[in-house]
């Protein structure tokens, strides 16, 4: 491509030209119209992709946003997750936009749709997996996007942001180990979500450590959410020799694990300690006030929302980056040394 | 003004004819710019305003935005509110704008000029009071506004949407009396909410119907947060004479009243029956449950969408209205008969 404005930048003539089709159809794929053939849109995404087309902001920068996306708005740690955005783009005179994908995981179409309309400065996703096409689609019009990964399960494709499960469960076991407890439950997270799994495996690693043998009828699989610690604290404590202490995997479901003991008549931390994970603000007024494993998921967000912006400015990292922020055990009053049986 | 465009509408120029200034300068005070001498931008405010001047929305209405502005974005309330408005936008294809005020009960200069940039459909106001010059520059722009205010304090001038306070303080009390306390405790809001006085009047009028004293040794006034409440709950719990149950005036509140009661080894509810306002998410899971005053933070917020969104279309109503949503209680297990002293 030869030609370009006085700058030397492709211009949307370019890209038409070898792209084949109108200047207008350009317009409309950077501008997320939908009555352009799926074979064109694809064609004009790949030469904008090419030449790195980088459009001005809408409205000249004067009112940018950050997109923040969620699959779903109804846990604690979402508002936590919205707070570091805010504080970030704030800083940089840049609006939030929140939106979430509803029950699915990843969003739908009309989503990507409205993304293009409003040309942010970039995207947080909060869940895993973005669909292909919407990569494509995003990259074509050069908006940076970053995964806010709680879960742990990152697309290798796109830069992340996480924290480090596995430490975090060997330090909550390790904590309930050193307080002189032996029969320590987990009930982690769900069964096909990785962080769930790196928790369980570093409680393995600190029971193995210690030399403690790890009682499969001691490890329980939760939701991440109050019912599930509930409902699997309630069957380990019906357990002939049940545990003195359990690791509830989420601040959420220590709170189901905690009314579990309380309806069975146990006292936390007297007849059973648990230790939580996550430390949302809600941890320090739980009763007894939550020992739990601090997840920093403000920085998290905070990391991704600066790496978007530093992507926005061609400040790109050499590979797809896969950031762990480091998770801190903060002990409380729901953990102590057990009591006699 | 005789002029207008050929549909009869009021244009840009028949502003800045009226006005006395240049079409560029009725645009950049549309447009929120500060180049513009304050005399001369109210002068253009207030002809806008005479002529109710309706602009298109940005990008010819394909990107509409709602902003919603919190003063705190760390109560759990604010996620309800959000969840509530994103819903009401979603539905009308509209993306959602999160944004605070940071420590000041209203936004500030740099929040107003980065809304008018944005002009959005209409604006949600999670606060009591807005600037007159900042409901001045909304106005000029026909970009309605909306209050939501959990705390009760309307601006007359401003459509507002609420909750039942006094009733539900009454209903707070009463159940507490119907199971059979008498030395029943109060920690309501700060002293300067109204909402707060509200619940106060509602607990007082119960107390009186049934022919109960109102100690004013047992009214309390919190912070709306849980470290309020354990401050409060701790100097009631130290009385010579302690209350037997403590409407706790927020949910926040009410954990840090259970805290208080714990460490001096009060059971909830076998010593110490609590009750809550607001029905957050997590008053199912304290433990024991809470007892709460329900209040619908959810519609209250797509309420107030609807408002605006209705207003937007010019279906505006007759005067600023006062919405008021009721509040129900919600029995769960934190009160229950008083025991034997």
């Amino acid at each position: 491509m030869e030609k370009g404005d006085e700058l030397g930048r492709v211009t949307l003539a370019d890209i038409a030209r070898e792209a084949e089709v109108s200047v207008s159809t350009v317009s409309k794929v950077l501008n997320g119209r939908t009555d352009v053939a799926a074979a064109t849109r694809v064609r004009v995404e790949q030469v904008l992709s090419d030449h790195d087309y980088q459009r001005a902001t809408r409205g000249g920068g004067e009112a940018p946003l950050v997109e923040i996306v969620f699959h779903e708005l109804d846990s604690l740690w979402a508002m936590e997750l919205l707070r570091g955005v805010e504080a970030v783009a704030n800083e940089h005179g840049a609006a939030v936009v929140v939106s979430h994908s509803g029950s699915r995981h990843a969003p739908g179409p009309e989503w990507i749709e409205a993304v293009l309309r409003r040309r942010p400065l970039g995207v947080v996703l909060v869940f895993s997996s973005l669909p292909p096409e919407f990569k494509a689609q995003l990259r074509a019009r050069s908006i940076p996007f970053v995964i806010v990964d709680p879960a742990g399960n990152p697309d290798p494709d796109v830069p992340s942001v996480g924290s480090a499960n596995w430490a975090g469960g060997l330090a909550a076991t390790r904590h309930l180990i050193e307080l002189g407890h032996r029969r320590i439950a987990i009930v982690t997270g769900p069964e096909d979500t990785l962080c769930s799994l790196a928790r369980l495996d570093g409680y393995r690693s600190a029971m193995t450590m210690a030399g403690l043998a790890v009682d499969p009828t001691l490890t329980a699989f939760g939701d991440f959410h109050a019912e599930g610690g509930f409902a699997q604290a309630g069957r380990l404590l019906e357990l002939p020799d049940r545990p003195t202490a359990i690791f509830a995997g989420s601040d959420l479901q220590a709170l189901g694990v905690m009314e579990a003991a309380r309806v069975r008549g146990l006292r936390v931390p007297e007849d059973l300690s648990v230790v939580g994970y996550d430390d949302l603000d809600i941890a320090q007024w739980t009763s007894p006030a939550l020992t739990t494993v601090r997840q920093p998921l403000r920085a998290m967000a905070e990391q991704a929302t600066r790496l978007i912006l530093a992507l926005r400015n061609g400040e790109a990292p050499e590979a797809p980056t896969r950031l762990e922020l480091s998770t801190t055990l903060v002990v409380r009053s729901s953990a102590v040394a057990p009591g006699r049986p």
